[in-house]
């Protein structure tokens, strides 16, 4: 039998935005397996209901427990925010890691005037469970909650500079980080959380909008923060003398998801590193 | 037993999309009862495969047919390119009637130059079913298809007029209709189809890059009109002295379907008129 340590870390998301994840987990556990799972088929996740959403990510979970994982990362803000729940019941031995807590976690720690705003996916913001969970850190802050499904279609067509975003930035953004003169406004926020994996690809885009002393909020490194802290309170890391391995699953079409997980994972993937999988 | 004509019709789209051909049927046969079917828990069917898609299809169709219909309408573009098949398949004894050929008839006879465009989204674009169906009727036209995601994101949003469409528009199309001076450029078209349903909402932001002669196609009032020839060929078209009733399905949260599908309906669906079904 396999011991714990050396199984490979799970991952999922509703397609490749997980993978600034995968990117910020490699770049801190570099000796971990992993396995990630993109589930393109029924993708975009963040327009869908809650039952939904959770039905898919506790079938996602099932994937991958089933190959074997020693922690399960889910790498996708909408299902973080609604199926944390749903997975811990399903998976009880298994330690179940979001993006959430991470990311709200470190905007409490990032704001001075207790201002935060969210932008996410409709299902995310609507959830409220990035607010709730600054809430239990920081009972005083005021949080913005703002949906951008916009920037979830820019990021993946690879608009990532020029007008078009930064003209979508601004439709999104300027009402709350630049209320218009004579407006009654309350405290602009000074620190903004990027709720969807999808959106580290739009900061350059989004900082041209949000004031230069704003902190932004990507919460794929404070998420591989997390799961290296997990891995190493249970005893369950991965010697660092070895080069951990990954491994794609995707839903759908295998092409697809190598040539736009590329630009999310900043390094190229292979078509024949990545497994088509039906769940 | 019900006798056919007095059969509903059965309509399924991914989505709200296909709103817009339920509005363009109603005028053209407001006679006629219609179910129709939006899959909104697995939209957008346009970025995911030809395989996956036509099992969707053959899903909703199968719901729809359960329920007793005379008549099938593909109201997806990327459904209706790579569908049709397994769908005559699977109910031979049902019409099945996509969007694809009558928007391509339309194009046929608009055209004068021989030189048409295509948008889309990358699977109808990628699938080459209207450049297939416009060869079949025009051997000699010219075809230009160039997809367009951020249309489908744009319309769901509701950013169909203003800054971003336009710059959206002008990106995706001055390529192909306002090519720059000193490039080698072949015919511009005179001939636009807005080969996926959400596109006739953003008709004023394309409008503003094509030239004032180029004729749009709208494959809506064409689909409609050959619901119509089908219906009356075959003998089952409903008694004018009636006037018809709508039931809509949705896979997906019902108060966002009824929200979202008002805009491409152009008439009020409320909550209450939507039924949720798992298929």
């Amino acid at each position: 039998m396999t011991k714990t340590n050396e199984l490979p870390i799970g991952m999922f998301d509703s397609g490749v935005g997980g993978l600034t994840v995968l990117k910020a987990l490699r770049k801190r556990c570099p000796s971990e397996d992993v396995i990630y799972l993109g589930d393109t088929a029924r993708l975009p996740y963040g327009t869908k209901s809650s039952l939904t959403v959770s039905r898919y990510a506790v079938q996602c979970a099932a994937e991958l427990v089933g190959r074997g994982i020693k922690l399960l990362v889910v790498a996708c803000n909408t299902a973080s925010a609604v199926a944390l729940t749903a997975l811990r019941e399903a998976y009880p031995d298994i330690p179940v890691i979001g993006v959430v807590e991470p990311g709200a976690r470190a905007a409490c720690h990032a704001t001075h005037n207790h201002a935060i705003a969210i932008i996410g996916t409709e299902s995310t913001i609507a959830g409220g469970a990035y607010q709730r969970a600054i809430h239990s850190i920081d009972a005083q802050a005021r949080v913005v909650g703002h949906p951008c499904p916009l920037f979830v279609a820019l990021a993946e067509e690879g608009w990532t500079d020029g007008e078009v975003p930064e003209a979508v930035a601004a439709r999104y953004l300027d009402p709350v980080f630049n209320p218009a003169p004579g407006t009654e406004s309350p405290t602009v926020p000074d620190t903004l959380v990027l709720g969807c994996t999808h959106f580290p690809l739009l900061a350059p885009a989004i900082r041209n909008v949000v004031k230069a002393e704003t902190t932004i909020v990507d919460s794929a490194a404070t998420t591989a923060e997390t799961v290296n802290d997990e891995l190493t309170r249970r005893g369950i890391k991965r010697a660092d003398s070895v080069f951990g391995t990954i491994n794609y699953l995707t839903t759908d079409d295998v092409v697809r998801f190598a040539r736009t997980g590329t630009r999310f994972l900043g390094t190229a993937i292979g078509e024949g590193e990545v497994d088509l999988v039906d769940i």
